[in-house]
């Protein structure tokens, strides 16, 4: 298997261009997809496929929501570079290690089967969603500003258009911090590991996603403890259903020209 | 937690518009996300979040390329539903069970973490993708072709902006079946168990989905035994070096005014 140049997070390659009706040789900037493996006090935990940048911030962002390890828990991350991909190395306080590993083989002696998403059962699955605090109350016009923000910090997205972002907002729609992945899941959690590295408070934030809203954007939302979600796109059902029982607010199809609240609408300020 | 209303394809939620400075009340046709599990001889094996429709395909297109078990070996499926979502019972051959029962024990004693996705080190997620056989030549208009036809066949994507297409395609660009789902991935395996419970042939065939182009559509393209990929959306740089390991040709970027070939152009008759 050929390896990526160097873990850059993206590379250009060349192809073979076919338009209107003619073909000639052009290239193409390709956003990098990596294997990052998250290791805890260096006992491997899971491998996720994601662009190569910001791996620290996927790491806290990944650990601290899934309840992995309290966020004061986590000492230092050590990204290196492997014959496959990345790893990153969350090293733990003296105890914390030791809880989770416990956990972990309760949970692996407790597992009759192991699946594509570890997900075992249809009922974990459909595991009940972290409910959220009050949270800010934000105006129609907070979101607007943040989607017109937003692409300003888009850098890989301006290069590939095929990467997903995510922002951490202020209540008045300043874009405090953005996070790119090619998958809006990793996209989501680094935001929030920057987030929780900067110190900022999820109680005074809301979250815009560039992405489709499926149903685990709104519970790593809610895990982050942030009660507003806005998606560029469409959200699913199932989504919908989640933002309610978590209590969140959920915004959708955001766009230039406007967007639609399916949850929570009174979070939103309609003056 | 809310069920899903009788496992529809979609629900139609109220939401609250805001569009051009102005708020009404509005409404939305949101595609349904529900767990679908998957058993073999009634013994659980995993759980996919998918559109809970076509679900005997998923099953067959999740089964044979996934090397779980032989299309041949494959006896019935059967779709009930569940409190919590729907479960497909995979009934296979005689012996072919205990097979699978035997290979899954010995992954499970081999892994000393558990993943996210089932992918256990970063090799195994780097693993060697299937070698494709030569497959059939196509042109550049048989591929417009395929795109032009697509829309038609996408019910769900019409009723709902929301959702993913795989389309299974004869050589001349005639689109032969269409499947849908929330999930790319999803999609992808019902077109091919779709084909395959249709008895098409996968070296007379090319595939057009109308996702973005991950190394898994990749993957799961060349262990259908189809040697054309063709995405509408980006490819990422490792979707690429797996096409060109694996000899199949890339197609993306695949739009009404042009497409980009990326791997593998001898299969493109430029005339």
């Amino acid at each position: 298997m050929v390896k990526p140049a160097d873990f850059a997070a993206t590379q250009v390659r060349p192809a073979r261009a076919w338009r209107d009706g003619r073909a000639s040789d052009a290239s193409r900037e390709a956003p990098e997809e990596a294997a990052i493996g998250l290791l805890y006090d260096s006992a491997p935990y899971v491998v996720v496929m994601g662009t190569p940048a910001d791996v620290e911030d996927l790491a806290v962002g990944f650990t601290v929501p899934e309840g992995v390890a309290a966020f004061a828990d986590i000492q230092r991350v050590s990204v290196s570079a492997a014959d496959e991909g990345l790893l990153a190395d969350v090293l733990l306080a003296p105890g914390a290690g030791e809880a989770l590993m416990g956990r972990r083989r309760r949970t692996l002696e407790a597992r009759s089967s192991c699946g594509l998403c570890g997900v075992e059962t249809l009922k974990e699955a459909m595991r009940t969603v972290t409910t959220v605090g009050p949270g800010p109350q934000i105006a129609h016009a907070a979101i607007q500003r943040a989607l017109a923000t937003l692409e300003t910090g888009q850098t890989l997205g301006q290069a590939t258009r095929a990467t997903h972002a995510a922002a951490w907002c202020a209540p008045d729609g300043a874009v405090t911090l953005v996070r790119e992945d090619v998958g809006r899941h990793n996209a989501l959690d680094k935001v929030v590991g920057a987030a929780l590295r900067a110190g900022l408070d999820p109680a005074a934030a809301f979250i815009v996603v560039t992405s489709r809203c499926s149903y685990e954007m709104v519970e790593k939302t809610a895990a982050a403890g942030v009660s507003i979600l806005a998606a560029i796109s469409a959200p699913t059902a199932l989504a919908i259903r989640k933002a309610e029982a978590a209590g969140m607010t959920l915004i959708a199809l955001a766009r230039a020209d406007g967007h639609m609240v399916f949850a929570g609408p009174e979070r939103i300020v309609e003056a």
